[in-house]
């Protein structure tokens, strides 16, 4: 097939296409003014007679109104359209330009999205209430660092910003007892991308790693879509359950032993031992996900392994996502010296650095004293919700629900004694319905629970997002949603 | 090895200890307050006693002062220290716990920094001067996003904000004449971030890609890294000479046919059909990069080979790095409708979604129209520095110098033809002395080049930093350190 020379001169009719799509898709709103054909014609290198011929076009079918002398105006209107594809699975044979890892996402079908879905009360975890975002401190923050005076706008050290990196440097010794040197410290974009960098440096294809069973799906997939094998380790109560690390020889274990992800365990000194003496054993890294150890509450608090481990095997990361917004994206990552360097050239390839403005803002916050004096409020605030959402448990519930989890986090776990596993799905509608949004164990086991959950329902619960006059609504609903389906069941 | 129990508690010397690193780093300033021993006691969950303990050692040995009723004081001062490791290489051992592309970048040796050398003149390519940036529209955009009003904070979408992609999709078609919809627009960290998503979903190690010879490096390490093997493609005046493409059987080429980096070419028409051609009959991808299209003079623009081509086949990548800022990380990929799903979900499990705040306040400045009036207005203050640069040129050096690439961008390149290829470092040595900072094309050339570039001393001359009054002053000096290096030699 030969080219089209054409295509390299714009006419008048491509230029009319794409406007016409451009209006059906709803991207100008009605009334709204588009471009004088004299602006159009210089952006695009064309002849103003060109412009015009389209816009004419553009009017006789009533998609623009012209008036001699003003800009053309949108004349009809279309509704917002839905921008997601919904299944553009590639045909098999594009497969065949893609790599194996392409492939592999092609086929995963969809990773959980946001859903737009309004409900009454949602106890979906991950998210935070709006009302608690220290807003004025936030725009103070980047007010300071947007007034910030450079000689050029050059581009960042892959590591982050110095000024966030020292900030944090002092902030996790005093809040986690971490005693790491600045060139240790990685600032990256939210935690899945440290997650996914040391997935990208330690697995290859053929390598195993341990995780948790449940476990945070989304470091899961980061570790397992390269290729790499996961071994999972069966979690109790108390977090995984490190007996049964035995000699596996694996690459890597992805733990989060401040506050189980799902479970809510919080790792007892004699696992984190066992953890840390199978590491040294089998000359393996261990990466402690610290997601939300900010959140505790009538525990003493362990310092996380990086502080006490003496084998240089312990990565850590850490997250704002839970203190100030997951939509910030700023995520930090502390490797031990043999892994800098590696570290900050996968990050540089990645994306050079994270972006420089929220870095420096963060770490005025930081330095105020603002961020920790926010993260007390916040953990007071969310010690009282998760009070409430307990107390509607055992209020509704009694003994037909065990509630675990609860020492640490902003979310508990809910086990259900009193309805079988094949009602999940069920009671999950029917809740859905009533306006509660209600969230299972079961999607994060892999394979499925041997004990805990096998013939239990099992749900994730949040309460971080939830105000708390709303959490006994949503519990009061949750409980007529069980009964609803126990009666249908029966 | 028994790990020690003990390390659970943590006791006075481990407090002492960390903290007297800690000012012995310089991460506290003298005279700075440290936190109150009730402070730092509750905050490590240890008893007051134990941090008293360890502040009389700090105040004996003299690092902090203490006064009875306020917090301690620091009493030292240390100089900042160097943050950089700068010799970290792993011992061989260590890389058994690496994958292979960590092992590839542990040997990479340094990926170019930015130096914090300060130079009277610096013609390095990338950076932009502070005083062309939109502070004022900046911070109102800023302002604007900021102030948004959310029920939660959730995650948001892995293709990035809405309102930036509708925005882009507007703009990109006034200004490059991209017709596509807003599904296939993606908001990356970067055009870094974009080639490497790309880099991973479309190559796998026994795979080959096309390149330019010279190219953009990190673009060329993007691919590379992962194991792919590059196939280079010669570069004249025009850009890559796509006659060499012949029947290589490449998974995708990399090509910037707006303004060839290095060396500066406008990819002429024939060319680009060529490379369609190519790209159809192969099966292949191909990888625009529009890096700094939005700079073009005295040539009528050519509508970017995304906006031309019928097989599917063109993948568009842009930036704000040359607009606004290099440290914004904001890039954006327009991929065809069969990758949509795979590279969503790679950006996804990269870092779930770029920042939101600065992607809202892009939209915002674009869609008032500040965003290219920015652009026009930054047109002219570069054509300005470009007539500039090549006057200054041509008055010093004569013939002896032969400018290329003046047509757009925000670079030239300067071909020594009266200098041997070996006198090139003494050249740039003696420059730096002068305080001028240039560069040459050779780092980009892999091979080294065989017609342009063979004998001759080539520089890549950036502008878009510096001060028109200043880029005389940087050429005379560049003149004086020719007229040694030429002296040194004979």
């Amino acid at each position: 097939v030969k080219p089209d020379l054409f295509k390299y001169r714009l006419g008048a009719k491509p230029i009319y296409q794409r406007l016409r799509d451009q209006i059906a898709n709803g991207d100008y709103a009605l009334g709204q003014a588009i471009p004088s054909s004299r602006a159009l014609a210089r952006e695009l290198g064309v002849s103003r007679t060109t412009v015009t011929v389209a816009y004419e076009q553009l009017a006789a079918e009533g998609y623009v109104s012209v008036r001699q002398g003003s800009r053309p105006v949108i004349a009809v209107s279309f509704a917002d359209q839905e921008t997601r594809i919904e299944n553009p699975t590639p045909p098999k044979s594009w497969h065949q330009n893609m790599s194996r890892y392409g492939r592999k996402l092609a086929d995963l079908g969809d990773l959980p999205q946001p859903s737009p879905e309004r409900l009454l009360v949602n106890f979906r975890y991950g998210e935070v209430d709006f009302r608690n975002f220290p807003a004025g401190l936030w725009r103070k923050a980047i007010t300071a660092a947007i007034s910030q005076r450079f000689d050029v706008l050059a581009y960042g050290q892959p590591q982050g910003s110095l000024t966030l990196r020292r900030a944090l440097q002092k902030y996790l010794w005093r809040a986690r007892s971490i005693n790491c040197h600045i060139g240790q410290i990685f600032v990256v974009s939210g935690s899945q991308q440290g997650l996914d960098i040391l997935s990208r440096i330690l697995l290859d294809p053929e390598s195993k790693f341990i995780i948790e069973n449940p476990c945070y799906g989304m470091a899961r997939l980061a570790f397992a879509t390269n290729g790499a094998t996961p071994i999972p380790i069966e979690v109790d109560e108390f977090g995984m359950v490190t007996s049964e690390l035995g000699d596996h020889d694996a690459r890597l274990a992805y733990v989060t032993p401040s506050h189980q992800y799902p479970l809510g365990g919080v790792l007892p000194v004699e696992r984190r031992l066992e953890l840390l003496e199978w590491s040294t054993k089998q000359d393996a890294w261990i990466i402690e996900d610290d997601y939300d150890s900010e959140f505790r509450y009538d525990v003493k608090p362990l310092p996380p392994l990086w502080a006490v481990a003496d084998n240089d095997r312990v990565i850590y990361v850490g997250t704002v996502s839970k203190t100030l917004s997951p939509r910030m994206r700023i995520g930090y990552v502390i490797v031990p010296d043999t892994l800098i360097r590696v570290f900050e050239a996968a990050k540089q390839l990645a994306d050079r650095h994270s972006s420089m403005l929220e870095q420096d803002a963060l770490a005025e916050l930081i330095e105020s004293g603002g961020y920790e004096r926010h993260i007390r409020r916040q953990r007071r605030v969310n010690q009282k919700r998760r009070e409430r959402l307990i107390e509607a448990m055992e209020a509704q519930f009694g003994q037909l629900v065990k509630i675990e989890g609860t020492q640490a986090g902003l979310h508990v776990v809910a086990w259900f004694n009193d309805l079988p596993a094949s009602s999940e799905e069920r009671l999950i509608d029917r809740a859905r319905e009533l306006g509660v949004g209600i969230y299972s164990v079961r999607p994060l086991c892999n394979p499925p629970l041997s004990q805990n959950g096998k013939d239990r329902i099992g749900l994730v619960m949040g309460y971080g997002s939830i105000d708390e006059a709303l959490i006994n609504k949503g519990v009061r609903l949750l409980k007529k949603a069980y009964l609803d389906t126990k009666s249908a069941i029966e």
